[in-house]
C-alpha cells in the first residue's frame, strides 16, 4: 500500500487528503508535548483515545446543534473530517483556575469561576501562544468582532454539553481549549480535538488528574488517565 | 528642617503625608528604571521635568472636563495631589504597534492603529505587570465592569485631549499609560503621572524618540528628549 504524504504534521495529529477535496483525514498521534514543545514523549495507545473521546464528544456536540468539523470515525487511529481554514486563535474556557493562568496572574489553583472565564489566545508555537484580548485580535486581523463573538458564544454552549456528559461520569471538567476553522461553506465549526490533550479533567471525588497534567506534572500513569476518561464516556468495564 | 519620611516610595517618586489628611505630596525623582527595573540609572533634572511636563498635561486634562487627582504644583520636585486607592490595572492606549506589544504578539512596530488600542496590564512588577482581559481583571477583582468601563472611556478622551495638545507642538503620542484612583469622595480619578516615563513621543517629523525608549534602547540624549518635550509644551526657546 502506498504510504500518503501528510499536508499537515502537529504535535499530536497529521492530516492527510481523502477522495473528497472538501474533507481530510486526521490521524491522531501518539505522541505527547508540553510547555510549547519544550518536554516531549509518547504513550502507546494515545492516539487511539484521543481519536475515540474526540470522536464521540464531537456527536455530542453535532446533537445538540453545534456545527463541528468532524464527520466520522475510519478507524483507531483515524477519523474523517470536514476541510477548514483555521482560525488563528485558541478559545479556552476556564471553570476553575488551573496551570500557567494562575502562575502568569498569581491567583490561586482550583478558584471556581462562575461566569467560566473565556480567554483567546494566538496561534503561534513561536510565539508561545500568547494572550490576546479581543481588540488585539480584530486591530491585528486574527478575526472580525463577529467571529470572536460566535466563538466565545458557541464554546460557551460546548461547556454547557460537556458539563452534562462529564458530570454524569463522576468527571470534574476544569477547563479546555478549541479551535474553530471556516469550512468551503462559509460556516464557522469547531475543529482540532476535544480530548485530554486538550482539557483539564478530575476525578470528582478523589480530585486527581485525568489528562495531560498527569504528564506535564510528572505524576506518571498518563496513558491509565486517558484510558479511564473513555472507560466512564463509552462505559466500558474497567479491566481487572 | 526634620525630613519626612515617604508613606511609599516607587521606582520614579516618593509620597508623603500633606497637612491635609484627603491630600498627598508627590514628589519625582531622577530615577530611570526599565524593562520593570532590571535596567536602571538616574539622570539629574528628570524629576523636575517630569513634574512639570505631568502638572501641564494633567491641567490640560482638568481644563477640558477630566477628573484627576492633580491639585497644584508645590515645587520644583513636588506636586499636591488628592489621596486616592490606587486600582491594580494600568490602563494603555496605543495609536501604533511599538515596543514590547509587537515582540509579545509578533506584529510590526509603527503600525497605525485607527481605532486606538486599549489594553489592561495588572499593577504587578513581581509578575512583570502581566497583560490581562477585561474578564479576567473582573473574575479576579482587581475592578469591576462598571470601572473598567470607565477607564477605557476617560482613557480615550485623554487621547484626544493629548492628541491636540501634541499635534500642534509636532509630537507624535505613540502610546502612553494610565493609572486612575479613587478618591475618599468616591470619584474615579486619573492618577499617578503623565510624562516620557509614561508616554512614547516622536518628533513629527524625524520620527526621534524623545521619551524613555532613548533610556530602553540606549539612545543617548535622554533629559534632552525630555527637556525638549517641557520646551515645546511650555513654549520657551531653546538655548543656544
Amino acid at each position: 500500500m502506498e504510504k500518503l504524504q501528510p499536508l499537515y504534521e502537529g504535535k499530536a495529529k497529521k492530516l492527510f487528503a481523502s477522495e473528497n477535496p472538501k474533507q481530510l483525514i486526521l490521524e491522531y498521534k501518539d505522541s505527547l508535548t508540553a510547555f510549547n514543545a519544550q518536554k516531549k514523549s509518547s504513550e502507546e495507545g494515545k492516539g487511539t483515545l484521543n481519536n475515540l473521546i474526540s470522536a464521540y464528544l464531537f456527536e455530542r456536540l453535532s446533537s445538540t446543534g453545534i456545527k463541528t468539523h468532524y464527520i466520522k470515525v475510519l478507524d483507531n487511529k483515524r477519523q474523517l473530517v470536514k476541510k477548514t481554514r483555521i482560525i488563528p486563535l485558541e478559545v479556552v474556557l476556564r471553570n476553575m483556575t488551573a496551570g500557567s493562568l494562575c502562575k502568569r496572574l498569581g491567583v490561586p489553583e482550583n478558584m471556581k469561576l462562575d461566569p467560566a472565564l473565556v480567554e483567546l489566545y494566538l496561534k503561534d508555537d513561536s510565539l508561545g501562544d500568547p494572550i490576546v484580548t479581543e481588540d488585539q485580535a480584530v486591530s491585528f486581523g486574527w478575526a472580525t468582532r463577529d467571529e470572536i463573538e460566535e466563538m466565545k458564544s458557541t464554546t460557551r454552549k460546548v461547556n454547557d454539553v460537556l458539563q452534562g456528559v462529564f458530570t454524569s461520569r463522576n468527571i470534574l471538567l476544569v477547563d479546555f481549549k478549541l479551535e474553530f476553522g471556516r469550512t468551503d461553506d462559509g460556516d464557522l465549526v469547531v475543529a482540532d480535538e476535544i480530548s485530554p490533550d486538550t482539557c483539564r479533567f478530575r476525578d470528582a471525588s478523589s480530585g486527581d488528574s485525568l489528562d495531560k497534567d498527569r504528564f506535564r506534572k510528572d505524576m506518571g500513569n498518563v496513558i491509565e488517565g486517558y484510558g479511564e476518561i473513555w472507560r466512564r464516556l463509552s462505559g466500558e468495564e474497567k479491566e481487572s
